[in-house]
């Protein structure tokens, strides 16, 4: 039963993630196949990273499903495009959110089935859903995600302790991975729409010319 | 038989794109010994990759020959530019394509033999061809070849194609080899040369100048 | 009891290096959660992929005191940023050549014991010690520091010298360290107090400006 949800969520997962991917390539113009590129690494990269580090067969190379749901993810994306091409940045913030929301539980379930404890099955699940865009926004010369001051991989460890309390409590598996989602999802884009931050450090006034320079570039 | 093949190949693949590596340090002006470790990485880095997404273990320290390979080309390169400093961005491309297509066989061929199939495999080849220059790029703080729009992944694609396509046919190895290598590296540099490109999304009137933008920066 | 050594010595590297990452998020005014992220790729990333690269299991999964270390000193180091805003850049550099010249050390210890040869091993040492700071850099969109004129890789490679040699002669285990850790730092240190500098290339007038475009940019 697990292992089922497990297949579904993660074919989701990954074709959210491509779509983002593929999005965030027709924003930066990128015409040619380099699209399919950037859209491939933001949908396998988390997953593989999270593999890589708990020794595991990496999944889309053991149940190439995973493959062909991104490629499939990536063509559709692609035609949507072409044929509506007034698709808008607001959806590439909503697919992204939830991709990153489902890699999470992902990786926090992969580490606890194999053995891992808590601090580092939510390290994993943080892992697993930032890594992929990271690399996606380096290629793409972006300031990484991660990197803004909004919630981002906060947003992840909410997500992460919300199924570890649920699970602790012996809630049935599906209201854990709803619970989470639902915790991830809301705050991301609560976060977006409502402007929340967190400050970890008061700014700098001498430095702040040189945080816009960094946001902007 | 193949396995001689595989590592006369490899020796080969590793040594050009090290030499691929230490030029791009030395157009970026990157005086000291910081042309090794982009040259290195540049070298080994798709096969590195293609080791780790494989569970095998990783080429270069199995069979240290290549890290002596890379570590004598860059050494052989760096000696060329202090002499002939008249080496120029051209001499860079064709050894960038030239690495490239051996190591996206080399990818290819190391997935079949792990029993993947023809998809997966494909991917790896891609994967491995485009990865080394790919971090190269991104640490040497370039826009990476493979975001711009001429065949790069595509060209390793057809590649990949043309060697499946042989290959199914009973064909000798060297001639799936040799035809793959053709068709890359022409792909490759005749794109180069007569501005060949693909175009996935029709270009968005708004978005010129910021495409201009990421090329340029 | 080298066992011993080697967990209070990674202890150790991996909280100065997440000391030295939570530095940089705070130059780069980072305010947010990515400081975290970005301490804490700092500081694992390096030894991460030294376990990847040489199929050993990955040492923050196996041995989590190494996250616990990482976390306490993120804390810490937030903490004393809060309450001692005149922390500066020369605190980062003093920090960040500590941890490099542990890792250095760790990195050719691991691999020795793994049974790799010297070039192997030293290859290791250099990846381990520059490998977190570098993903550090990219994600922070610096200049990473290997790139500078100015030993780093350079001063690994040194230090790995030194232990070789040392450990070549049968001189006590704590000797060897010493002895690499200290030619690694006086190297690093030493080069930015008096401005040292290894020059490969002879400069190309045609490209200052472009070099110094790369350096400030």
């Amino acid at each position: 039963m697990t292992a089922e949800y497990f297949l579904v969520l993660g074919l989701i997962g990954v074709a959210f993630f491509a779509v983002a991917g593929a999005l965030l390539g027709y924003e930066k113009n990128i015409s040619g196949f380099g699209v399919v590129v950037v859209a491939t690494v933001t949908a396998l990269g988390g997953g593989t990273l999270r593999d890589i580090l708990l020794s595991k067969p990496i999944f889309w190379i053991e149940t190439p499903d995973y493959l062909y749901s991104t490629y499939a993810a990536i063509i559709a994306t692609v035609l949507l495009i072409r044929y509506l091409p007034s698709v808008n940045n607001y959806y590439f913030l909503v697919v992204d959110a939830i991709g990153m929301a489902i890699f999470n539980i992902m990786g926090i379930e992969k580490a606890l089935i194999s053995g891992s404890g808590l601090v580092v099955a939510i390290t994993m699940g943080i892992t697993t859903g930032i890594f992929g865009s990271l690399i996606r926004d380096v290629i793409c010369r972006e300031v990484p995600s991660v990197m803004r001051n909004e919630p981002y991989a906060s947003a992840c460890l909410a997500g992460g302790l919300v199924y570890a309390a649920l699970f602790s409590q012996d809630i049935s598996y599906i209201w854990c991975i709803l619970g989470s989602l639902i915790t991830t999802i809301s705050l991301r884009l609560g976060s977006l729409h409502w402007g929340w931050h967190i400050t970890i450090f008061r700014k700098k006034d001498r430095e702040v010319s040189q945080k816009s320079e960094v946001q902007n570039s």
